[in-house]
């Protein structure tokens, strides 16, 4: 009975929605707010749904000096049927799980945040977008508040759960992305934390961005740390490669995510019996597999933008164009079999999916 | 002038201040603090001092997500002579900016930061404590506050100033550590963010320290996150070696800190006529020193310690005992002379110290 611990305090000053069409990733919050406290010794508690407001922590707060925290990112989609549907949220709160244990951080229940969040969703339901490519992003998060300058793990959390109502990614239509292949900055090393979702990793990957950015490519590829020849992943996506047939994406090496998306893809390929590798992969074989004509597509995988193909690898000033820069045959059948499942347009045969009832009941 | 851009305004309350002997570091804070804010277009304003309290951030602020943050740690010393002593802290200042840099965030104006800390220093000088070894721990800090979930450098920042004292790091005299060499987990390679004093380094480093912890250790030892042979620092400390009569530290490599106490270790020795090198150094140059009876000495250098001997490694399960587990000679003159020029005791012929007037004064 788990939903019997969640208080839920409504706010009495609903704020105005954007329009489906002003949309913009993640500046745009909704009304409430889950939150749970955690304190040593006594574990997870006060589970409330509340309005949005700032949050009151001492200038001493842990999470501001030493960067204790974890974060999930996943979304809901509102459905033709009248329901509200989640991508495999199970996943995200089990992934939740995995960077705190690597962050020295106590576990949540995965159910009574799952159970949360669907709470959540249902009093604010209303802001989910409904336009065809819209959603509502959902951002769990795992921060320490004790107010301590020593560097070790702290003894108080806050658990919360907030969402943004974000537009589509792909207003003008799925054009493929240039990428950047990252040669000197690092993102993560075998025995970091990469394999983790902590801050961190995003704060060390801003200065490659932006550098990238200058250049006029949309995103950076990190290569591993140690021999900087073996293909790691993509700002917040990971990566595949279509070589000559076959599928392929690195293997999980410890210092790359384990995208949620990503095993969705492989799951789908091998439902399609379309062969599909993960292994180590170095730039070399790309560039080879490129210059003999058998690098038919590549794409990123991630919860922004689902697929996102790939026209482009800049390698040490050298362009290898993917498929004439135009979107492959197979990024395109994912894109639609996962977007499909995920608003419910396509029948999932893997049960990826889950309903949040839409009326408002238990309160 | 910078002096006049800053507000004070100051608490009606004052707090209860600890007593001398029941110091703990990093636990209890003054009555006041400085803050100062950053908005793109407009640079730093609103430099201020007042009450500390905690601050109101909204739940999306980039440092929750994504660890846009730097930091600086150094201390001031009550003097027999009435004034407050601070070491070299324009050190601190230009290395918080070089921290700023590798995580896209604005630069501070060194000076005004430093007349920042000074006022504060003159206002909170009560909270200076004055018994033998204690001090008061200073943490600057900037924090990127801009309320947005993408991953970008934020258009908003706070920096701050916050003041803590501190005990005794040598309460029960100046025993020896031992640490632990860090074979599985990795800080930092070249090519991420080890040079710099960022949350991500810290939050990365909590997990190893938990095993050493529990394996009776104080400290971890890293080592090089490719080849897993090169010594790298001690966990918030860099790292001293004096083989066969000569010093040795590794050097700055892009993925170690550049401490302000190793920096002032290596001019104490030269201005001492001792030999001392910076330079790549194995372990296993460590351990063929230490069987041959040439690894005279070891210890950490940083601002909380100042020099920390080190009485035993232990490398893959090998114990290798320095010095019979006691205090070499070299740490004891360094210790001394380092403390003594600190707190005012010892001609300080560097010109290192930074002298804050007591007397409360341009308020
Ligand atoms: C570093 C990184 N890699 C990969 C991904 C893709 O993961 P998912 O498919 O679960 O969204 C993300 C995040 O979304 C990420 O931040
Ligand atoms: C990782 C790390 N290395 C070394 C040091 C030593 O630097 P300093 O001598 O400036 O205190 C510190 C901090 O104090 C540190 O955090």
């Amino acid at each position: 009975m788990t939903a019997l611990k969640i208080q839920v305090n409504l706010t009495d000053s609903k704020k105005e929605k954007p329009l489906s069409d002003h949309l913009e990733f993640g500046r745009v919050f909704t009304d409430h707010m889950f939150s749970a406290d955690y304190i040593e010794g006594q574990g997870w508690t006060n589970h409330r749904i509340e309005p949005y407001a700032p949050l009151q922590l001492d200038p001493a707060s842990i999470i501001f000096h030493y960067g204790q925290t974890v974060f999930e990112g996943l979304k809901a989609y509102s459905s033709k049927d009248g329901t509200i549907k989640l991508f495999r949220p199970e996943q995200n709160m089990k992934r939740l799980n995995q960077s705190s244990e690597r962050l020295c951080m106590p576990l949540v229940n995965e159910e009574l945040a799952l159970e949360g969040l669907k709470r959540l969703l249902e009093i604010d339901q209303e802001w989910i977008p409904t336009a065809e490519g819209t959603s509502l992003y959902i951002r769990p998060f795992i921060i320490a508040t004790e107010a301590y300058l020593g560097v070790s793990p702290s003894k108080k959390y806050k658990f919360m759960i907030i969402l943004s109502p974000v537009g589509s990614y792909y207003k003008e239509g799925i054009h493929p992305v240039k990428i950047l292949v990252e040669n000197e900055y690092v993102r993560a090393v075998a025995g970091g934390t990469g394999m983790a979702k902590t801050a961190g990793n995003y704060a060390s990957g801003l200065k490659a961005q932006q550098v990238a950015a200058e250049k006029g490519y949309a995103q950076v590829l990190w290569l591993d740390g140690i021999e900087r020849k073996y293909i790691e992943e993509v700002g917040a996506m990971n990566i595949f490669f279509k070589i000559n047939g076959e599928v392929i994406t690195p293997a999980l090496n410890g210092s790359i995510l384990e995208g949620i998306t990503r095993k969705s893809v492989i799951q789908l390929l091998q439902h399609w019996n379309i062969p599909v590798t993960e292994r180590k992969i170095s730039m070399e074989e790309i560039r080879t597999a490129q210059k003999n004509g058998l690098l038919d597509e590549s794409f990123g995988t991630g919860t922004a933008a689902v697929i996102s193909p790939i026209g482009e690898f800049n390698w040490k000033d050298e362009k290898l164009v993917v498929n004439n820069g135009e979107m492959g045959g197979l990024s395109e059948r994912l894109y639609n079999t996962l977007t499909g499942i995920q608003t419910g347009k396509i029948e999932d045969p893997f049960g990826w999916v889950i309903e949040v009832e839409k009326p408002i009941n238990q309160l």
